[in-house]
């Protein structure tokens, strides 16, 4: 071997049997010392270097634990063979850049917002009370099921705003429909029901995620009073999607007659429903309808519920409320499963929740998005009457639009985006004459609505 | 009960929840708590004595742990044992009763736990911060990639800490294992490979994970050195699965030489690797080994990492690094998924990595769990030897243990937990004389390891 150059840094903040390990590193990789090649004992190299054999020591075992040395017993130690790792051009550091808090978020705000929209000062309050009292919690992993603290709440709010009746144990918390669905399709399967039908139009996702677990599809028509019942299949148990309180995406809503008529099919045939309650709580004309849930006798509806309407949108807590039964097989499949949902978060919200903030903040939010619609409107029937019919107007945080037009609702939706207006195609609604779209008028400050609906249309004419 | 008389000692050298402890047990003892009287909630101890609510739960979990007390899960704490309350009957109101911050910590507490692992008073900084000055970002859905200002800062992190070498781009951040292989589960089919290689013994999640998505299995044993290179599949494209720096159980470290045999293997049949780097920020003897990553020129390392064991257990934020190609064929998937991670915890670690808090923190962490383990090692020598043989000595938060004993590895765990320590069981290194088991001794305060390991051995060989 090369005879050995190094200059050990006493006062550097590199430990020095790092340095001598980080020199014999690279004359092995470099071929300074040979594969094979026997190297200096501890002895010999701590006289020469005048350090402790100790920090040869460790400096070796380093080496040795790498693979760079190997130690042959009662004769020493030899650099390893291996291949010499090739330069690396460029590095992370170049390709990095400067991503910071500074430039970050205007490059993620791509739609217009209002921070009006949610008290971040009462979140933080309470996030903080989580941190400061009760930060032994976050060492330990989240319920699979989610944190019963936050089921409590979940009931409790349930019971008062939705009629929906359940226990706690009944609630399973997620993050998004997609795992919900996991969940349930196990479950399902357990009951031999391999069969799902859903509305037509509806929630696409959803129908996506049962035929990815392999369930078969039926879409069923929805008329005026929601999802037309005499066509669900019979004599076979299926479940059946819907969201009687607010259909999507035409908004209509299923009266208390029809409700019961689903309930005795379901009953009748062995058979589930899911009802999707999004959105329902923020209706803004008459009362909010309850929940079918609470109409359930037989054990057969599954509820669905979420928070990134009522909160922020960037939160992630969704739940289902299970019937008694399932939530027994729910049980036994649970120690397969991760809580996916930040434990911090839930905790925070069940705080929210149990301070009354999330009662108050949905309140805010039915007033102030009521004044956002009635703005909407008025500037739809003052700028573009005939053009622009308003489909769903009586709950949620958007609204669904007709446009007669020749454009697709792409090419509407990326003019819309061009003034950082949030507005999505809806192709099962779309035909010959007219684009269907999802206009989320939400997040516009109430001040700008005006305007900004009046600039839309132009650049919809032009 | 009496009225506390306890005059609180700042300056001793005992801590105030040991203090309190004692005061209360003696009470307890002396029957001025009487048997089933109830105690004040911790709210209330803290504020009359004017300590924190962390403290007095520490004296009361203690309590507990010692049966002292008993905590009524919808109640609150009371002396001596007693039965616990009956069901009640009825609807949801009298089921829900009274879970809230006061008695949820002592449910859910079901381990010993060390308060000083993590720094939540910088946490809640970044929070705050995070809240106070780019709310708007969370009116915003996450990026179902990960957060970018995060994907920059691990990039950084792993480039400087680990010898990984990527761009942001590379890297996809969700919440565990799971989900990161469902995408990658997608994008190999798209590569033709079907076939998943992995150690044995393993980390038998990932195999199940696999299984589930249709994957064939091959179980490759694992020597001193690592997982058998010989014995992977050739000719076919395929996966394999491994932990080079920190085999999982046996802790072995694959050498730099076989390193590059592996990743000759993979060039060679058109395969990739799954490079596990589980804990390996966290080695006590010797610097960390650098990531197989960081050696591969033909594109086939796909590199997972976790911040569970380097943050708090209840942080549920995983990544990968893919490889530049595979990279490009998540860009095709990634609009069909939703982000699981909290974006609220995604930008606050950014924010807590960016200030060189999560530095600061591995090198505690490095500093006292290596203190820990010695303290770990010492106890079984002096109280267990020939009994207890400790095998996986060199980093993480566990050790992996063999008991020469006739007990399942079952009943050793169910024992450990009888007196809070969490001990799981190792069915695939059991054999007929000895039960292999993993101890998680990091979140043993380093004050109670010695008596907490000699508790154990007693209840093993009793």
């Amino acid at each position: 071997m090369r005879p050995i150059t190094l200059q050990l840094q006493p006062e550097s903040s590199q430990p020095l049997y790092i340095q001598l390990y980080e020199y014999l590193k690279a004359e092995i990789a470099a071929g300074g010392i040979a594969a094979g090649e026997k190297l200096p004992s501890l002895r010999k190299i701590a006289r020469d270097l005048g350090i402790s054999v100790t920090t040869a020591e460790m400096a070796y075992s380093q080496l040795l634990v790498e693979g760079y040395v190997e130690s042959r017993p009662q004769s020493g130690y030899y650099a390893g063979a291996l291949r010499a790792p090739a330069q690396t051009g460029g590095g992370p550091r170049a390709a990095a850049g400067d991503i910071d808090f500074d430039t970050y978020p205007f490059e993620e705000a791509r739609y217009k917002y209002d921070l009006s929209c949610f008290d971040f000062v009462k979140w933080k309050k309470c996030m903080s009370k989580v941190l400061n009292e009760h930060s032994a919690l976050l060492l330990f992993e989240s319920d699979p099921q989610g944190e019963k603290v936050l089921r409590h709440e979940i009931s409790k709010y349930l019971y008062t705003s939705r009629g929906v009746i359940c226990r706690p144990e009944q609630i399973v918390i997620s993050a998004g429909t997609q795992s919900l669905i996991s969940y349930l399709a196990r479950i399902m399967r357990h009951m031999s029901i391999d069969h799902v039908a859903t509305e037509d139009p509806g929630y696409a996702p959803v129908q996506n995620i049962f035929r990815d677990h392999g369930f078969a599809i039926t879409r069923i028509p929805v008329e005026q009073d929601g999802i037309v019942i005499e066509r669900l299949p019979v004599n076979i148990p299926s479940a059946v999607y819907v969201s009687p309180s607010n259909q999507f995406p035409t908004g209509s809503v299923m009266p208390i007659g029809r409700r019961y008529q689903l309930l005795e099919w379901a009953s009748a045939n062995h058979s589930i429903i899911l009802e999707d309650d999004y959105d329902s709580e923020l209706r803004y004309f008459g009362k909010p309808v309850p929940a079918l849930q609470g109409l359930d006798e037989g054990d057969c509806v599954v509820y669905f519920g979420s928070f990134s309407s009522t909160l922020f949108p960037a939160i992630r807590i969704s739940y289902m409320v299970l019937p008694r039964p399932m939530a027994d097989l729910f049980q036994q499949i649970k120690g397969d499963y991760n809580q996916p949902c930040s434990k911090e978060e839930q905790l925070t919200l069940a705080m929210f929740m149990e301070n009354g903030y999330y009662y108050t903040n949905i309140r805010r939010l039915r007033s102030l998005y009521s004044q956002k619609l009635q703005a909407v409107l008025a500037a739809f029937a003052r700028y573009a009457p005939g053009f622009v019919t308003p489909l769903n107007t009586n709950s949620g945080i958007n609204i669904t639009l007709r446009v007669r037009t020749s454009l697709t609702p792409e090419e509407l939706s990326a003019r819309a985006g061009s003034i950082s207006l949030h507005v999505r195609p809806v192709a099962s609604l779309t035909d010959q004459e007219t684009a269907a779209l999802i206009f989320y008028y939400n997040q516009v400050p109430l001040a700008e609505i005006d305007e900004s609906v009046r600039d839309m249309i132009d650049l919809w004419r032009s």
